[in-house]
């Protein structure tokens, strides 16, 4: 960390200093989220608003981390505060039906075909695991595989390989991890080599078409091709987690522009506008696993829900998002890619070879490379990345110019961010090389 | 179902009957919660308000359930409402951390005294699932045990024996269950036995103290205490369950009205307003292997997080919600459990033997005896109730008196709760024994 970053952080966020060292006596390493905790330690949010995070000390911060990526209308857009406050005096609770599921189904299955059933949950953690478990009962097998740095949440069906050292086990007191196997992305030859090795109890392969905590690289279209035909061929299920990518770049998921076929897609983030949320969707066939009217105790997919799934808030900041993003059409989304695209060219050419910014659409991250590397094509190449030095370019934009990445992650535009942020962006990352040329 | 109810139900919700015709095309048997459904359709919810569930087809319904049973001041209390819109414009995702969680936090601590430190995820499910890792990581070993007909949501790590007939799977596609033992509830001497047999690996027993899904039966004393015994002797942990039970009889935990020394405890449900959580609480010395800066990626307890894991408005309506229960005092609680057993006396003696009624606080559920059984102890007990005529019953108060449990269920009586409600539910329960007396 460069001594004079952490002066200047350290100077302007007392207030976040003395609250975080009540936050540790009160929570295990004071967050709730690991990766939301950066040394020295993490400033304290007090409010956010528009694209920004106003911290306890009242810096605002330009955020680019925007809600773990799902607020792709920024924080509290007018519209969405209007109808979750409507929302609030009508019950943010009914624990029955609720119209409001309803409203956002309809808006969900008219955009990702693959929806023909829906079911909603809390997180997204829930809905991978419960698209795993309807794999595994579909196909009366067992193994899954993912991807080397494929993040599916913290489910106990798919902790395994998420971070480097990906062949040390993730976490103690882990079980049933022998059924997962886990595949280099974006190479197709080695990859197929190990599904058939498996073959025979092989329930399903997930995938993120964006690698997203894996380092945002997206799969390349000839991988999803050829993992489809292998899971196709074999019986076997093809998930795609979709929870980051969908409606992310267009009004829809990302599968439809690769002319896939999935059988599962997991969507949240977006979808839910911010608020709780996890989807499973998919084939009509598949999804009736999980109906406990037609299976038997033994039979069925035992799929949640929970106390708070669909529930009336979270399906009206969904509905209420998704509704601005189709009035808004391709329009919006042409500006976000496009922000992202000249994003990626700039500091690309700015680093001069020595990052490499991967990303697609409004999504952009850069990686400092190491021994000549010259392509990122999956998170092995991530993991031999200098990323100690991200850290650094992350915390001095923080520290110097209240631009907000979480340190090491993704950045995200929003609809709130203009061409402004990118030059101020541009203009940071001049002062850190400068830094680095003394 | 008796045929007139059914007609006067159809006749009234006629709306709702369209509608979930239409949430069955989009969603699995129609509802994101298996239990949400119940024959011949749901009503669809538009709004909550105190007392009231609001459907559709404007009928207003007494709501017991309460959002499973999370809502112990009713639908949209007047200062949560507030707290919460003031919430919605400072931003319901901050993605880092937030003041909000901290102030929860000391409510929490203060009233919980096992909560030396706390852990916020989004749901139930996600708590008892960390809750198991960390038990597992802890003591280096594997087997849980659970009992028969408990509940801790639809994780993995502890989906058996939920559901009659307990020795049947729960579900397909499950990895792990050989790691889970049952236990029959409330019988010290049987489950001491099964306990023995996996002592060497017996990483945790986990605990509702009143079984809630399972059919609202409190745990004697003496079946806690042997079980605490039990494990902390063989070095096991001894996880409460509180989720239900937490801030539902007093301003804190029920366990401590036991003087249980529990290792873990869970909550959810009324310590957030109403909204998406979960809460992972324990000794320092065993929440600190979730520590990702002190242990390493092998020895952890890799615990969320996840993306909206102590979103800054649940945090706030969880506040809320702790401040007025904090501000009422005992008396509030006394009134609810007051309601409670007034409530439990009355129906027994309507029912003059034919059913038990079961509960404690302000919790209450009919079970309909058969073949001369006299008590409740256990979900076994429950099992062999004639659970149709439960039905038939909560039925019957939806059709013809507005009065809304879920079918099956537990009711809860919340601060928006009357004397007169008591005694329609009287009324009601006069008119149901009238007709099949008849």
């Amino acid at each position: 960390m460069i001594e004079n970053d952490l002066k200047i952080y350290k100077k302007k966020t007392i207030k976040s200093s003395n609250l975080f060292k009540k936050s540790k006596k009160l929570h295990v390493n004071g967050v709730h989220h690991n990766i939301r905790f950066f040394e020295p330690y993490p400033f304290v949010t007090k409010s956010s608003k528009g694209k920004f995070l106003t911290d306890v000390d009242s810096n605002k911060y330009v955020d680019y981390w925007m809600g773990h990526w799902s607020l792709i209308l920024g924080h509290s857009p007018k519209n969405i505060v209007n109808d979750a406050k409507k929302q609030i005096n009508n019950g943010w609770m009914h624990g029955t039906v609720s119209k409001n599921s309803i409203e956002l189904s309809e808006k969900i299955s008219k955009a990702v075909p693959v929806a023909e059933k829906i079911r909603y949950v809390t997180t997204g953690t829930e809905a991978t695991m419960y698209a795993i478990r309807l794999a595994r009962t579909a196909t009366k097998r067992k193994t899954i595989a993912k991807i080397d740095g494929g993040w599916h949440g913290y489910t106990t069906d798919l902790l395994k390989t998420v971070n480097w050292p990906f062949h040390n086990s993730e976490s103690s007191g882990l079980v049933g991890e022998k059924y997962v196997k886990s595949l280099p992305y974006n190479n197709l030859h080695d990859s197929i080599k190990i599904l058939k090795a498996v073959k025979n109890d092989l329930a399903a392969v997930i995938i993120e078409p964006v690698l997203g905590g894996g380092g945002g690289i997206p799969a390349t279209k000839d991988y999803l091709i050829g993992i489809e035909e292998f899971c196709h061929r074999n019986g076997s299920l093809l998930i795609l987690d979709e929870i980051v990518t969908g409606f992310r770049f267009r009004y829809g998921c990302m599968y439809e522009t690769m002319k896939l076929d999935p059988d599962i897609v997991t969507l949240g983030k977006i979808v839910g506008g911010g608020l709780p949320i996890g989807v499973i969707t998919g084939k009509n066939e598949l999804m009736n696993y999980a109906n406990t009217s037609t299976f038997s105790k033994t039979n069925r997919a035992y799929i949640g829900g929970g106390t708070f799934s669909a529930n009336p808030l979270t399906m009206i900041t969904g509905n209420s998002t998704l509704s601005t993003l189709k009035n808004r059409g391709t329009k919006l989304y042409k500006k976000l890619n496009g922000f992202g695209s000249e994003t990626r060219k700039m500091l690309d050419k700015k680093f001069g070879g020595e990052v490499i910014t991967t990303g697609i659409g409004s999504l952009f991250l850069t990686h400092f490379v190491t021994n000549g590397n010259t392509e990122i094509k999956n998170a092995n190449d991530v993991a031999k990345c200098n990323i100690k030095k991200l850290y650094d370019y992350h915390f001095h934009m923080i520290a110097n110019d209240n631009i907000f990445f979480l340190p090491g992650k993704l950045g995200a535009f929003s609809d709130v961010h203009t061409k402004s942020d990118i030059t101020n962006i541009a203009k940071s990352t001049d002062r850190f090389l400068t830094k680095f040329k003394k």
